[in-house]
């Protein structure tokens, strides 16, 4: 097992009727909070007036920023650093999905740093100042609410980055799961495929020796695959979001990452194409994640895979290893379209035109991870995707 | 799932040599320490050196508590607290297993209570604030390097209790599994019995709809069956100590009962056991937990067994029932014996003397349990235990 710092303090509000802990979470922070929030669908769920209720009972005074975008912009982080500017504003609160919180996090970053936020993003400027993030999850995905992380847009140079900053995972975040009932048949499906590929990216690793971090990962699969296609078709099935929630949190809050660390094979790729298409990123994830899996599937990875099978989807491995390994990926990719995916890049949208650029960006990314993959790889792949 | 608040604020310094991190995370806190320890074995394995080092090397000074014993008593807790008055101290260090972190713990609570610290232990005075709580921990076993709670004994009164609060948790713990290859192969197979045991009062709930929880549950039981034994017979595994080490942390510092609660079945029976006769706590638990487990085996708790059965112990479950749920009762008590413990209460020196007054005091706890047990059926399960 590698060595490891774990340092995750962030607090969670968990089930229904969990708001009532919001303004008194933030109220030792703050008075005056940015209210950050996507579309405004929180205004038709009542999201929004719980929110508003808990921060007026707490005497919390909020200035608003709505119309945040799905893989969010850095034209709306400067929007929201401009605001918190000029009211004063001393905490930020996240209410929405992963691109809401990310959008968050990188305004609360973004305040104490004169320049443009981007310089934040591509590491020009360093990050030295937060505000206390908060956040009211609607969505069961990215784990943004409880992770360091925050992934932005850039459209001027299609660009989406990650920026990391252990000041950056919220204080607290509410996680209510019927919060997200309303969440449509194909956000739930994308959303659980992006918690499985979190989880996968920890699992297959060269590391070895962290069984307990294995374990727990083939768990949160198991949590996934039990609960996915039960949440789409049953959207009101209460142990399904919560199960869901809970894992989407935990699959990404650095728990499965410690002693082994994360390889992001497959999130590099993707990255790149909700860069250039903007499309929905779980979606991307799943398309890819099957093609991805039988790319780097050969004689060194051959037991991974074993292990995945027979752990997650009980296959048995009694006979041939490459044969229940792809059992297993046919698993994957039947799953994903059982949650209504559609399961080719061609379908969404995207076909060849940018693959170049897209596989140059993408595997600049690829230094210590699972199979190494070039640039000419991450091209077979999406290829194999279309 | 319950609803829960999640707040894990312990950092965890995990891996070989980490104990360099203890200086500079005590600093913030305290220029003055308490330092506690036992019998004095980490004098002889060096553990001792490597802790000064590290406080000399942050400028901090301390002041020594040695002796603590394993079911530490109160009246060391007041000795500490004596100290700590005496010498202006403003932080604890335990350096050692459970019992000496326990005893630490309740030292730094006891410093702002002014009368005898076991008021505090038996809920007749209300902590109210608690000097920060570091640990290095040199036994994989109770978890209380992270989790806020103590327990204490009183040999006195013949009585052994649990106390909680937040603040208790500790605000660092160094763990480095090399510091644990010095444990002998009884206190090893000791401590993996009683991480197995904090996860089975987990697991074996009423609460059904925890999914996540349950099969992270699995994760952390078959970590210790893959290792426990190795552990035994291999002392300098790393892979192995290391497992088990941050297994016994994840064990009980909530996560696992986040959703579910604990219902602390055998804990509450063995905890009688230990306060009569002294005996070590992890071979308690695992002289009882195949009894306790068949004795509440009936028609409602089969299918939990049976989920057991199949997910920890690989048994093929497709037939009977109550064969398959025995089946994993027998390899659970094969798994204990196999470490080298000692399966009976008669081998451990205890006889019929007590179980009446034990058994009513181990009753006492049994409110919202995986199944009521009355007095009586304690002292069933302590006549099945000779």
């Amino acid at each position: 097992m590698k060595n490891f710092f774990y340092d995750i303090g962030t607090k969670i509000y968990f089930g229904e009727g969990s708001i009532e802990n919001l303004g008194p979470a933030i109220k030792p922070y703050s008075d005056k909070v940015l209210l950050c929030y996507g579309g405004g669908s929180v205004k038709k769920t009542g999201v929004y007036d719980d929110v508003v209720n808990s921060l007026k009972a707490s005497g919390i005074e909020w200035v608003e920023l709505s119309g945040i975008e799905p893989n969010p912009r850095v034209t709306s982080v400067n929007e929201g650093v401009r605001l918190c500017r000029e009211h004063n504003i001393t905490a930020v609160l996240a209410v929405g999905g992963g691109s809401t919180i990310d959008c968050s996090k990188v305004i609360a970053a973004g305040v104490a740093y004169e320049g443009d936020a981007w310089d934040l993003v591509i590491g020009k400027a360093s990050i030295t100042k937060v505000l206390p993030v908060f956040s009211v999850l609607t969505l069961s995905a990215t784990g943004s609410e409880m992770d360091p992380t925050a992934v932005i847009s850039n459209m001027d140079t299609n660009d989406k980055l990650g920026v990391k900053h252990p000041d950056m995972r919220p204080v607290a975040s509410i996680l209510d799961p019927k919060y997200t009932y309303t969440v449509s048949k194909y956000q739930t499906a994308a959303g659980t495929a992006d918690i499985m590929s979190h989880i996968f990216e920890i699992y297959f690793s060269t590391v070895k020796s962290a069984y307990i971090a294995d374990r727990m990962a083939e768990a949160m699969l198991k949590t996934c695959i039990n609960y996915g296609v039960v949440a789409v078709n049953d959207p009101e099935n209460y142990e399904a979001r919560a199960n869901l929630m809970w894992c989407s949190s935990l699959a990404i809050n650095n728990l499965l990452s410690y002693g082994k660390g994360t390889a992001w094979s497959v999130h590099s790729m993707e990255h790149q194409l909700s860069a250039y298409y903007d499309i929905t990123h779980g979606v991307g994830l799943a398309i890819l994640t099957p093609h991805w899996m039988r790319y780097v599937l050969n004689e060194e990875t051959v037991d991974k895979f074993v292990e995945y099978a027979k752990n997650v989807w009980d296959i048995d491995c009694d006979g041939d290893k490459f044969a229940a390994a792809n059992k297993a990926i046919d698993k994957t990719a039947e799953y994903f379209k059982a949650m209504g995916i559609p399961m080719t890049l061609t379908e969404v949208g995207i076909d060849e035109t940018h693959f170049d650029i897209m596989a140059e960006k993408a595997a600049a990314k690829y230094a210590n991870i699972f199979v190494p993959l070039t640039k000419e790889d991450v091209k077979n792949i999406y290829r194999m995707s279309l």
